[in-house]
């Protein structure tokens, strides 16, 4: 059958609208709605694009952007892990991997493979192209709670020494990022929208 | 200053925030919420990567998912356009231009430089990349309207000869795509969600 490849490509296409109904914690730059996984994986993908430069080794970027477009799609099965949830352990939980398995199946073999391993290469978080999607999903949340007077920081009570312990990840994928990324931090202390454990 | 480069670029990753409030005709794939222009450019782009091997012509990947994820940031400024708008023309109307020279003008000057060729050259739909990029464009809502039931075409009384007319840009970027498109336009005829004039 001539549209063999093509309709399960497309059956993946279908199922991937799903990610826009995955509302995350943080919420858009200048308003209090909620942000869905598929815009946020759209503007991670356009800060990669513009933001290359800044990486500490250079990086095959098509690779980061397919990481970035992909990186939250198991949440369709998994949902959303709040990256200050002291519970559940973010990364690669075994309902991710059964996530992977299934949504990424749906694609021809050798297209779902390389799907799954790119996937996988981002949770894993050690190729230079990992490290640096890596950063941008922990840049973009920081900007959007910067802009609106402290975001999810206040509405989780989250404190100034979490902040830097979790976005200081944003170091292994890019040194001048995370010196402006401190900064931000530090003047979102002195302005009152973090604040330090007393 | 360090950070000189860095604050423009960020400058304009707040800006286009501003795309995720844009919604366009088009409801989503299994729901009636209209779809906001930065979901649909996260899909054309994961569309794009996966499709790519059913291009006319070889494609830089890339460069066709640069194009899609920054083609409707100018509708910042200029509002979305509906394809089967009569009145107003779709392609490169004075207020895109404009609306390109202000939000990628936030950029250091060869990045801004950079993507408004970009946006120029998928505006004039002549080279490769272009064409595939603009099949994607025309694919995503088409893939949508057959999924919920006629969609837009029902809404606005859009005919069968005006679908194919608007969808056969397809096959400029990708023959098999538009065989498979135009398959789907026969379908919808059969089932009842889309008329002939009669
Ligand atoms: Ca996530």
């Amino acid at each position: 059958m001539e549209f063999e490849r093509l309709l399960k490509q497309v059956e993946f296409i279908h199922e991937i609208d799903k990610v826009k109904y995955i509302f995350r914690k943080t919420r858009l730059f200048n308003s209090p709605r909620h942000e869905n996984d598929a815009e946020h994986s759209w503007h991670l993908a356009i800060m990669a694009l513009l933001l290359a430069e800044h990486a500490n080794e250079p990086v095959d970027v098509l690779k980061v952007v397919k990481m970035l477009l992909i990186h939250d799609v198991v949440e369709i099965d998994a949902g959303d892990i709040f990256l200050y949830d002291s519970v559940v352990a973010h990364t690669n939980t075994e309902a991710e991997q059964k996530a992977a398995e299934r949504i990424f199946g749906l694609l021809p073999t050798e297209q779902a493979n390389e799907y799954i391993a790119i996937w996988q290469e981002f949770e894993d978080s050690e190729t230079p192209e990992a490290k640096f999607a890596r950063a941008m999903d922990r840049l973009e949340p920081l900007l959007q709670n910067v802009s609106n007077g402290g975001g999810t920081w206040k509405e989780f009570s989250v404190d100034y020494g979490k902040v830097v312990e979790k976005k200081s990840v944003i170091k292994n994928g890019s040194e001048t990022l995370w010196a402006f990324a401190k900064q931000l931090i530090e003047e979102s202390v002195e302005k009152g929208i973090l604040h330090k454990k007393t």
